[in-house]
């Protein structure tokens, strides 16, 4: 196997700089953009050069070290003070990645902790690139394990059918429902990956696709409609996708078309599995029922491609996500292994054995 | 409602020109293009400016008599050569339409049977042009029959389904599965649309949304992916899909992605059902294993939508139709009714009724 890509890194000690694949030139150029200040790595975010919760965790971590990196042998109040600046600018990139306020508030207590330690200002400096590189390291190996466990899952020579992008370039590690897959193919399994198109914004085609090819997996595009078919010819052995928010019942939400191709795998008998780390179980949300859909503009259906596809005026709708029930999903794979035939009591447990706190229950 | 869209007309008497909606324009421009020579209907089929087999024959008609109408007071064995060598020609407009073979015969057959009843060269011109009319009347009415029987499963307010375009735009008519919305609608009843867009070629976004906005129909377009999510949340009462081929056991041959809604379908508990007349049924199919399916060309998947969505060297797998088995196709509708859980008794029956021949049958 080829090396998967690395969607964000620190380059250089301090002062270094950030460098991110940026995803608006993919499939069709490969193009590293080196991020020197907090400015560029807003724009970035903004600008979805760099996507995926996990992988925006990591970036804005990083970005706050580009904030504070400059400040040189200042006082220890001032590092902490342009850190909370920092960090308030970098919330303001995107409006709802739970993974960046989740980053941003531990580089921001992380250098509280030190002030209160009396560090010096440059140690504190040093202490926030530390903890930039912990979330760093802590994703990928949380991406790792998921590829370790889901990779039990995936004989060699079978067939995966993955939907949207739930890869590298969405976290700073493999992935999440693409991690088994790269674990698999690194022992020397041969694994055939079909991708859906992932329409309207075509993830699977631009991103899926890409990044299996750039790392030497077999990978066939086809479009969302040809699943169906794919599976009564047998040509799919397992299902994997990733997922936005797990509610307490086991039901899963993930990009819109994952809830039809969960009843087409169980029309045909094939497993079908998500993805996801700890952080993506959501105990607050009782049942997928609960979980507000978000519409979003008919331009990315009518234009998205380039060019208008259908007629002036007609009405559109355009849902970004679905919600597939827990009783079609086969298992759930996590960095604490896999929670099979998913119930409320097992998710309850699962949390419960990893310290989360779960409302409700006798722990909490 | 307002008019439904008319695909191609004979416009004025001998010598008179035919009339197209040009489909390369929709759906951001409506353009008529008048067609006065053979070479101008090759262009128009060959460049799918019109399209949909039972267009398709009726355009091929009106095109024999675009060839002979110049010929004038001449003897009947030139008019019956030309209109032979003319049929020819437009023969190889498009490879696989049964239709334009079809009309392109009947057509010669006329002039033949007219050449032997010894008709002057003019009246054998006349008679064409009463072939071609004749051919465009009987789709007109075989659609509006297919219509009449299809509005009885469409009660008032309900919400129909439909993939890929089979609607006026691709016959002479008011289409086959969009009929039976045209024919409720003139009746007063609301109904209201959800149009898959159909990838790869968008035939739904294109065609389907452009000619029921037209004709004031409810129309709401979606991406392929989301039918699951719209059938979950309660909005489909109905599915109604045509049909490029329907074998002697009730399976039903369809633009790709039909199969998937139709599991979908039963998985919701809403029938579905293809609407297609007699001309669609192939008695010497046995089954749907039986039909060989078109795979066509990677670019339409990757570029088919005006840029580059995949990266290079990405494998693709497109097919152009698959079988959705009878056992989840609740009925088909045909101009002669509707055979509602078919099978191989009641296909054979229907066709043998009709006075087409069955082989293996006792009336073959």
């Amino acid at each position: 196997m080829k090396p998967i890509v690395e969607t964000v890194r620190w380059s250089g000690e301090l002062p270094g700089h950030v460098v991110i694949v940026d995803q608006t030139r993919l499939p069709l150029e490969r193009v590293e953009l080196a991020l020197r200040d907090v400015d560029a790595m807003v724009k970035a975010i903004r600008t979805l050069a760099v996507r995926g919760a996990p992988a925006i965790g990591v970036a804005a971590a990083y970005g706050v070290v580009l904030g504070v990196q400059g400040l040189g042998d200042t006082e220890a109040a001032n590092v902490v003070g342009v850190a909370q600046e920092v960090g308030a600018t970098l919330a303001k990139s995107r409006p709802t990645a739970v993974n960046l306020f989740w980053a941003l508030d531990r580089m921001k207590r992380r250098a509280e902790r030190e002030q209160r330690a009396h560090a010096k200002g440059p140690a504190i400096i040093a202490a926030l690139l530390e903890e930039a590189r912990a979330i760093h390291d802590e994703d990928r190996a949380s991406c790792r394990a998921m590829g370790e466990h889901g990779a039990t899952l995936l004989p060699d020579g079978c067939a995966v059918l993955t939907h949207c992008n739930a890869g590298a370039l969405a976290t700073g590690g493999m992935g999440t429902a693409l991690a088994p897959i790269y674990v698999a193919c690194e022992r020397g399994a041969k694994i055939r990956v079909f991708a859906d198109e992932t329409r309207p914004l075509l993830q699977g085609a631009r991103l899926t696709a890409f990044e299996l090819h750039e790392a030497g997996v077999d990978v066939t595009l086809i479009t969302d409609n040809m699943a169906a078919s794919l599976m009564a010819a047998g040509r799919v052995d397992v299902v994997l996708v990733g997922s936005d928010r797990i509610a307490r019942n086991g039901d899963v939400c993930n990009k819109i078309g994952t809830y039809g191709v969960a009843v087409l795998a169980r029309e045909h008998g094939i497993p079908f599995y998500a993805v996801a780390p700890l952080s993506t179980f959501d105990p607050r949300t009782e049942t997928g029922a609960d979980i507000r859909i978000e519409e979003r503009d008919e331009t990315e259906v009518t234009e998205g491609l380039g060019r208008r596809i259908a007629p002036p005026g007609v009405k559109v709708w355009n849902p970004a996500f679905d919600v597939t029930p827990a009783r079609l999903v086969t298992g759930i794979v996590t960095e604490h292994g896999i929670v099979l035939r998913p119930t409320r009591a097992k998710i309850e447990a699962l949390l419960t054995r990893a310290g989360i706190d779960v409302p409700g229950t006798r722990g909490a």
